[in-house]
Parts: structure tokens; C-alpha cells; sequence
């Protein structure tokens, strides 16, 4: 089988998204990148995460071809294309319908930092996209889902954000990997519970300073990060 | 045994409710009309999950005469036999007292569409029925359930929005088939779990636009459906 | 051993209800009374569900006094006495911390029908017991909350409604025996639930009909029930 | 390996906090401390628990200098020396992040005592520490994070109440040995939890009275405790 190790590096992350409890129905994907082959791997669409397997996974260039595969493609492939098109240094994108990022996603709300839970991933508020026009629901949907995240995340360092809430809709996350992103879906949908539940008992503005959202930030993703073992540069 | 196929299908169906954990205690029934032969395949009254097995299933006629079978049916099946007179294109009827379904009919709110989730399944607000009258209480209580919900859904297409909730009591949901209605009732109480939270969120008004109710039901569940696999109508 | 058919469903209970979930840490206890001869057999204080067995269980007589057993019985047994004493067709005392109850009871709020889940167990509003005061704390403690208790219940038939919140406390339920008791917290729990979503969703009085609630509740309780099989009286 | 003791006191307690759901992630420690020899063992940094074995267990002595181990020790160590430094009777210090005592955490608020669960495990409010100043975020930060705890806990017996939510941040614990320190991690989160929901019931003050906050702490910790077995201090 061509493009195993990509294949698998998806399937498994699909996999790991199932068991963390973020996905409801088959409404969940990862998609990861090879950049030097210029391919994509992802989640065959409406595919039951039991019966999945390697060859299943679906093989395309960056315009959506296919190049491997005898499925169909998750039906938000173009979303995660226009991901890798906008956002060079990320290698995989995760789409779920989690239940409280979504509830903020519905609520067209963005998700400030209120904690150090939010600091240890998130830089900065978790933005959420403008809604689409009409027109750009009837055509291109999909394509324009991605172009309003990039829209909504604008300058900020896709790394240091690596997550954005699509209004109407619901979180697309993305990560330097596959098991990265999914990750990053886990925290989000931590950090977007923990934040509706503090809003519930505040209505104050709770965002936290910005020497403690740098702190926490830098401790884990900074040059000089001092959490976990020196061997690994990131504890997932 | 007569009508052992279709008697397979409610049963299994029941089973998949009841892990679902959509069920409180033995609140729960689902059913199956075979319109071929005029009969409804019922979950007898007050049964544990663990101890049903096929020959349980109760078989009636439309007018609700046990055909076969040797218990008690479902205390509800007046309600699933009135729906099934009402929507000729239902094959499968499915109550229960989930949590978050529940809170909104009791409320006395519908749910309108806040979000794609909603959409995916709902093409439009998941209607709740007036209450009833003293005397529809006291009198064929159980048949005048099922008319309130039909008078909810009013000339909306049952298909298009396979729910309804009853007025201080909880929701009841349909499909083609057992196995599709299950599955509608999985996705209700979804959509309700994140509205309610969306809700919390912000007090506005959360409805999103036509243009996006009818992008992603069509995607589903339209002629041209770009979801799931080709030679699968529908993923379950 | 002696009492051992009472001791064995009074540890059956303690089981069902740890494996409900119902149970935070050890603050959970259920006894059953022979009122034949006078004793009562409950749950030792402060154990391990999982280490407990039938021996485990105290006996005691109506004055508290141990007949039978070598453990410290809980420290809740003068409440479960005194419920005994005040209703005289109960057959077993449940109490728990269980979190949606606990959280009624601690907002000092009775929780009225909203419902036909709550219909079909409690015949009216599940009542909150006043504030014990600072002269009934300080003597006889675990006594006056029977009393407030039965207070609270006042003419109403304990059979009818099943349960009452301890203010600042938590719930007591009842049944005619201890499984069905065990089953009364269960829905005390899902009922306290759906009634805590229904108000955050709605501020109104969402109290239902008499016609409704009667309804419901004759259906599974009355002479005349409908529900479940003939053969049974109720179904647990 | 020395310290074995200690260090397999620590891993059990660890697995226990992680099989409790308290955990998001890696974002959980226990740490329990010799006072005889002056050491300190302490969860690794950001190793996954499932794979951690008593050899990585971090010996440090009380300046934060790694005695035995070959791993980094857990970023937040700082923390937990300076409450040892502090609290002269505690044994044991856990951190988490879980999910309601966090919420109150970013929320700025203390969990007054609003029930007999809460009285059973802490004689009195909850403390929230005061925010940290940029100042103390830039230097010396893990230091100071203990430091404003030992602040907010005040005149209090850190026995009495054992735990305080760190603003914007989260709550630690401590308690006698490893075992129950995590036995109050677990409380805490209950009781954060019954609180989050009795407030949102009722806006009210819902603190109980002195007197009942009493009579329920010394029944389980006073010296005249009627609570568990005689020949057992406390259960756990």
C-alpha cells in the first residue's frame, strides 16, 4: 500500500479522537500532510470509526484529487486544504463537533483565555470566524470554511493558536502532527468546558494577564520550556 | 415464529437505545410497522433491556389488537400507531426520556436550529406540542399525544425533521427504520445537549440562516448528498 | 448467620446503588426494616462498598441498640429509625449525596412536577425540610432529621412521594422494600436533574397540570395501572 | 532503590488521581514528603500515567534538589515545598486541574460551605488566593504561587481546610499521607461541583450555620468522632 506510514499515522489519530469521546456520530476527521510529496491523508467520509481501516484512509493532492483510495473523501476535505495552503507550518488538521467548543462555536462567541489551562495551549483567545454570506454558503462551502478560519486566526502564529471556532458550526483544530492535533482537540474541548463554567459563575471579564499567559505558554512551548523531560519536546 | 424479522429489528434497535444511555430506566420503547401487512412490532410494558429477547417483542395491528406474542405492549403504543396513521413515510417510532430533550420539553421550548449539528439531521425547529387539555388527559390520553405531536409538525415534512417534543413530558422521534430512528433519537438529544449550552452561552437569538439550515440537510439528506459513501444512502 | 435473608437485600441495595453512581465516596447507606420482629439492618459506617459483605451488615432494634453484628453501624441509623417509626408502610431507607438532589437540597428549594418522569414516581412536589436549629443540631442531631423529615412530609402518603431533601444536606428516599428504594434515589436523581435544566432554560413555573400528574402517576402506581406486565406490580 | 516507600506511596496516589477522573491530560501531581530524612517525592514532569513506574518517582530534599531519580521532576515542585514549609502537619500535596474546582478557580471565587458534604471534609470557605502580580509571575513563579496560598489559607489549620484554589489557575490539596490528600482532591471536586449547581439554582447566600458546619466536621475529624469504625481513624 502506498503512503502506509501517513495511512496509519491517520488512522490511528482517528482512532485516539473516537476513544477521547470528542466525536458525536461520524461527525469527526483528521486529515495529516506530507509537504516534500505535496499529499493528504484523511478520513473517509461517513465511514463508522469501527470498521475503519488502513486502506481506507484516502489519499489526495492539494487540489483534491484523488491519488490513493477507494473511498470518498470526508466531505470537509477542502476545509483542511485550504488549512495547509494557509497555515505553512502545521502537518494536521482535526475537525469535530465537540460538545462545548461547539456550544461556543453556535453562541458565535470566542473563548478568551480565562486560566492557565488555556495558557498551556492556547495563546491568546481561541477565535471564532464571521459567518458566511449566502453566497458564500451556496458556493464553495467548504473551501470558504477554510478561508474564514485564516481570516479569523489573521496574524496570529497558527502554532501558537492551534485552534479556531467556526460560528454556526464548531472547532477545527491543527497540530505540527496528526496525534498533535488531536491533542489539541482534547485541550480544546478541556479548556471550552472549564471556560463555560466559569462564565457561569462570573459574568466578569475573567481573562487572565498577560505575564501569566506568556508564562504558561512559554513554560511548555518556549524556546526555554521547562515542562516535561528534556528528551522530548512535547508531552502528549 | 411470526414476524421474526421484523421483531429482530425493534429488538436490536431497543438494545441500541438502551446503550446509547438515551434511556432512563425502562423509559424507552421503540417500534416498527410492516405496512405491507398493517402491523407494528412493539417493546412490551415495563420489560428490563437485559432479560428481552425476540419473542417479547409484541406484534398488534392498527388498531392496536395484539396479533402475536404473549406480553403486554408498550403503554405507549397508542401514541406510535397515531404517528404511524400520520406519517405514511415513517417506518420506525422511538420514545424516550433522554436528559437534555426532556429539559426542553418540559420548558414547553422548541428547539430551533442554533448551529450545522442541528441541520445535519433537522432541516428546521424540532417543534414543541401544545400541552394537553385537561380532557384529552383524562380521555385516550395516550392516541391524543400522538395527534398533538402530528398537529406540531403541521405540513412539515416528517422525514425532514423526524422529532417532535411533548409538552411536559419528553421527545419522540422516527425513520424509515428502526435503526434510522434510533439513531434520529441519538442526534436529538445531541442537538439539545448543545443548545442548551449554546443557550447558556448568550441569551441572543441563535438561529442560523436558511442558507445554512438547507447547505448542510440537503448535504445529508438531499438528492445530490455529498456525505458518506456512494452506494450507502445513509451512514448510521 | 442470623437475619440473613434481609441482611443479603440490604447488601444487594448498598451494591445497586454504588454501581448507580449515585454514591460520592462512602456517603451512601440503605437498611431495611422486619417489622414483624422488630429490627432493622443497615449498612456499617464509613466502609468500602467493595470490601463490604452480608456479615458486614448491623441489625439493630428500633431503640438503635445492636442485636446482631460486629460492626459500628452507620451514623445515619437514628435517621433511618425514625422514618420507620413515622411511616409505617415503608420497608427501606435510602440515603445518598447524589448530585443533582444534593444541589436541590443545598439551594433549600423543594422541587415541584415538572414533568412526567417525576409523575410517574413522586405524586406531587418532592419537599425540602426546614433548617434544623442551632438547639436540634447540637442534641439529637441524626434524630431530628427524621423529624424534619416527616415534617416536611406531613399528610402526605410517603408511598405517593418517596423522597425529601434535607436542607443543606441531601436526600432520603423510601420504598416498600429495599430495591424499591434504591430505585425511588435513582429517579430522585434523574428527576432532579431534568428539573434543574428545565429551569435554567425557563424561569417560568413550569409546575404541570393535576390532570397530568395524576395521569401519570395512576398509570404505574394506581389500582387500575396499565403499565408494565399483569403478573407484576411494579416493574424495577 | 531508595525511598521505596515513599516513592511507591506517591505512584499509587498518582494512579489513583488518574483512575479518578480528576486529571485532564498530564495535568496532575502528588507529592508526599519525609520529614525525618527531609526529602521530598514527587511525579515526574509530564510523563504519561500509564506509563510510570516507581523508579521515576523524583527524590528531591527540601531546596528542590534532585536526590535520587533520573527523571525532572514535576514543574509545579516549588509549589509544593513551599506548602510543606508552611503547613508543618500536612504529609502530602496533589494538584490537578479538575473541572468544577478549576471553574471557581478562574472565576476568582471561594466555595463557601453550602452543605453537609462540603462540612464533612472542610471546616469553612474554600480560600481563592489573591491574583499574582507581574512581578510574582516573572520571578520566582512556582515559589510564589505556593506562597499566596499559605496567604489565603491565613490563621486557618491546613488540616481543617485542606485546599485552596489558585487564581486563574486551579486547586491543590494536601492531607496527612499521599492517600488522602488525593481522598480530598476528590472532595473538593465534588463538593465544587454541588456548589456550582446549588448557585445556580439559587443566587441566595447559601452558607449552612456554624453550628451544623461543626457538628458534621467533628463527626468525622473531631476527637469525639462517631463516624467509620473504632479501630480506623478515618476511611478513606
Amino acid at each position: 500500500m502506498k503512503y502506509s506510514a501517513l495511512r496509519k499515522a491517520v488512522l490511528d489519530a482517528n482512532f485516539e479522537l473516537y476513544e477521547s469521546g470528542l466525536v458525536i456520530s461520524t461527525f469527526g476527521n483528521v486529515s495529516a500532510i506530507d509537504r516534500q510529496n505535496g499529499i493528504v491523508a484523511i478520513k473517509p467520509s461517513g465511514v463508522s470509526y469501527k470498521a475503519m481501516n488502513t486502506s481506507d484512509i484516502v489519499v489526495t493532492d492539494l487540489d483534491g484529487t484523488i491519488i490513493d483510495g477507494d473511498m470518498r473523501p470526508s466531505s470537509d476535505l477542502d476545509t483542511h486544504i485550504e488549512l495547509y495552503k494557509s497555515f505553512k507550518a502545521i502537518g494536521a488538521v482535526v475537525h469535530t463537533h465537540s460538545f462545548y467548543a461547539t456550544a461556543w462555536a453556535q453562541s458565535g462567541r470566542a473563548i478568551p483565555a480565562m486560566g492557565t489551562t488555556h495558557a498551556d495551549y492556547f495563546n491568546g483567545t481561541i477565535p471564532v470566524t464571521r459567518q458566511l454570506t449566502d453566497a458564500e454558503i451556496r458556493d464553495d462551502y467548504v473551501r470558504n470554511t477554510g478561508r474564514v478560519i485564516a481570516e479569523a486566526l489573521g496574524n496570529n502564529d497558527p502554532l501558537a493558536i492551534p485552534a479556531a471556532l467556526v460560528n454556526d458550526h464548531g472547532p477545527f483544530c491543527w497540530g505540527v502532527d496528526a496525534a498533535d492535533a488531536v491533542h489539541n482537540a482534547e485541550m480544546l474541548e478541556a479548556v471550552a468546558r472549564i471556560a463555560f463554567h466559569s462564565r457561569q459563575i462570573s459574568q466578569e471579564s475573567l481573562e487572565i494577564s498577560a505575564a501569566l499567559l506568556d508564562r504558561h505558554f512559554q513554560r511548555k512551548h518556549g524556546k526555554s520550556a521547562t515542562y516535561g523531560q528534556p528528551a522530548r519536546s512535547k508531552q502528549v
